[in-house]
Formats: C-alpha cells, structure tokens, sequence
C-alpha cells in the first residue's frame, strides 16, 4: 500500500452498512410481486421506511427496523386493493412472506470479492447497520464471508439510527478506534453525509452509476465495486 | 360547539401541514410524465426527498425544501435512462418544469369548504410547512382562501424541519399558545407523531382510507376530510 496515494492510506477498520450496501434487493421485486404488490414499490416502501425511521431518529426514538418494515409493508398491502381470495393467506401471512424474503437475501456479486481483497491487505472488517445484526450475521454466512467480519453491529445497541452523529460514535468505542482511523462504506448518500460529520472516512459506493446529491457532504472516495474499494489504497 | 363532546373542546389555533394536506400532489403525475418519468415516481421522489430532509434535520442541518426538491428530482431524471434529445430541454430545464407544476398545485377539494367552516367557528387558522413560505402563499392565494389565514409559516424560520420538536415549539411561539391550545392537521403520521411528541392536539386527515402506522403516536382525531374536521366539534 502507498501511504502517498491521493486517495489517502488505508483505513484501520472498515465499517460496512449493510442493506443495498452488502444486500442485494433485487430479489424482493418478485416477494412484491408473490403478493400482489407492483415490483416498483420496492423503492417507495424502503424510501418510505427509512423516512419514518429518520423521523423518530429526530425525536429521539430507536425504532426496531424490522417492526417499520414489517408494519409499513402491512399498511402498503391494506391499501393497495389487493384483497386476499378466500381461503388464501391474509395481509399478515403475505407480510411475512415478503419478509422472509428480506432475510434471504444475497449479497451483491461484487461483495465476496472485494471483502477477500479488503482482509487479505489486513484491514480490519465491521458491519453497522440500522436493522438488526441477526439480517447481518444470516446475510454473510449464506455468503460464506462470516469469518472475514471482526464484529457485527446494530444501532439497536446504539441508541440512535445511522445518520445521527451516536450510532458512529458507537461503532468507533466498539471498535477502539478514533473517527479518522474508519471509513465508512455505504450506497446511500445520507450515510456518508452522518458519517463524514461524525469524522469519519468515507467511500460511496456507487454500483447503478448514480449522481450524488450536492445537500450531502461528499465523499472521500466513490468506487463502482468493493472490488474496486480494496484496490483504491494499492500504490 | 360544545365543551363536553368526545373529541374534546375545540382548538384556539389549527396549525396546518401544507405539501399534500392542503395542496395536491395528483398533477404532478403528469409533471413527471411530460418529462419522460413514470407517473408512479412521484411517490419514491417525494418519499426519498423527506428521507434526504430528515437524515439532515437529525444531523443539526436545516436544508431548503425546494433544493432537496430540485436535486433529487435531477438525480432522478440523470439515472432515469431519458435522455433529452438534441435541441431540447436539459435535465435542469426538465427539472425547472417540474418545480413550476409543483409551486401550481390546486387544494384538495374539501379544502375551500372545510378551511370557510373553521373560519367561521371562530379557529385562529395558521400553516407550518417543511417547505416555503411562499408556495402555501400561492397556493391559498389561487383557491381565493389567502384572508383565512392568520400566519403562514416555515420551518425555514425555526431552525429545524418537522418533525423536530423545535419546528413546532416555534409555531406556538410565533402564535403565542400553549401547545395544548393547537391542533396540527396533517396527513403525514411522521407529522402527527412528531407534533403529539410535542405536546401538541393532532387531527389525521386520512382522505384515501390508509392505515395509521402503529410504531407512530396515534393521533387524536381522524378526519376523511377537512369538511369533516370542521364540524368535529359541534354538539
């Protein structure tokens, strides 16, 4: 590794989130669909779930992921006129059908990769993520990366979700490591922006090939893949 | 109106949401339609635009709405595959087309019939929008309803958008009320929740027949219809 690289030396720790970062949802178009439910609504019902977390975020409540994700779900089924048949499965048992859908999820196919490269250069390799560390924990041993990961966390330990300025805090006290030493990896701008505010490192992670939004602090480093992450510190 | 109905006494002030309670999003269907995006991508937008608002409102930052608004609404039309031909509108023409159907919205059509009720029973009627100032202006201004309202204000002015309890403890100021003496009316449960939190009397304006999320606090009152709030309480 060059420690003169533009791009900075390596990080101490690198703290992944998890959903649409790890996780790939593309599967959970066809569990919409198995229910009734327009593919399309895959991104207003998670927009829509993170927005309701935020918002109790900002009165100071630590809402459990699954508990939003689950009841929005609910709500979306209730009034998206999809009326279970007779004898069928009702709005709960499709809820959970969805849901168990998000708690088989594979990673995207860039992650195994990029996470063998990322502990081979010695970088030590955490989760933070604002649903519950067991989704984590499922995701990484059907990918069979669960040894490469040094710790596993959940803002439900925290007591605030990502992006406020605690659940960083608390992942760097976990890890025993200062704010500049860990980067945090995510997909989605309004984790860089917490975590760039916290102090931290940050890398956007921008597989779709998206613009970032010019209200968030921007980046450290923007990479296609977490394959072209664990390269970004070689000389 | 009478003291001992169920519901309660009536309220000296209603405090009004304005983006979606009293304007209509509907048109903006065929807003993003005429620039080659999907009718249904109002929804994620508008979703994505407040998740965006209130990850910066739990990190101490107070953005302008109508920035939000523009970017995310250009973010969309860069990742939506349109590409505007040679010679026509750019994306920043497509998204200032799209932000002039927003600042042209109609009320909902309970609004002129339920807002002359309350005036006539005597309620001091303010609103307090996430957005500005200047477009619950127009808005009220084009349904003729502009002398019915004591205040309009924005979060620009409390430092924090909705639902942060300063956003709302500036409303009480700024109309001089205990929190116990105001109403907030809105259709967004983040909205109702936030204003409960702060000690605020809440009315759901549920026009479409939804289901109240059960991890938010429930609101007072649930209204089809500002018609309907109008006369909640009569004898």
């Amino acid at each position: 590794m060059n420690e003169t690289s533009p791009v900075g030396r390596a990080p101490a720790v690198v703290v992944f989130d998890v959903n649409e970062t790890l996780s790939d949802l593309t599967p959970l178009r066809a569990s919409f669909e198995s229910v009734g439910l327009a593919a399309e609504s895959v991104e207003p019902w998670f927009a829509g779930l993170l927005r309701d977390g935020f918002a109790l975020t900002c009165v100071g409540v630590n809402p459990a992921f699954a508990d939003l994700a689950r009841e929005s779900l609910r709500i979306r089924l209730l009034g998206s006129g999809v009326t279970p048949e007779p004898g069928s499965e009702n709005a709960d048992d499709a809820v959970e059908r969805v849901m168990s859908g998000f708690t088989s999820l594979p990673v995207h196919p860039d992650v195994v990769e990029g996470v063998r490269a990322l502990q081979s250069a010695g970088i030590r390799l955490v989760t933070l993520t604002n649903g519950s560390t067991s989704v984590a924990e499922g995701l990484l041993e059907r990918a069979g990366l669960a040894d490469a990961f040094e710790r596993l966390m959940s803002v439900e330990s925290a007591g605030a979700w990502k992006p406020h300025p605690s659940s960083y805090a608390y992942a760097l006290g976990e890890c025993g490591v200062s704010a500049g030493e860990a980067i945090l990896v995510a997909v989605h701008p309004w984790d860089i922006d917490g975590a760039a505010r916290a102090g931290l490192r940050t890398g956007w992670l921008n597989r779709s090939g998206g613009s970032y939004p010019s209200y968030f602090r921007r980046p450290e480093l923007e990479v296609g893949s977490l394959v072209e992450l664990a390269h970004a510190w070689e000389g």
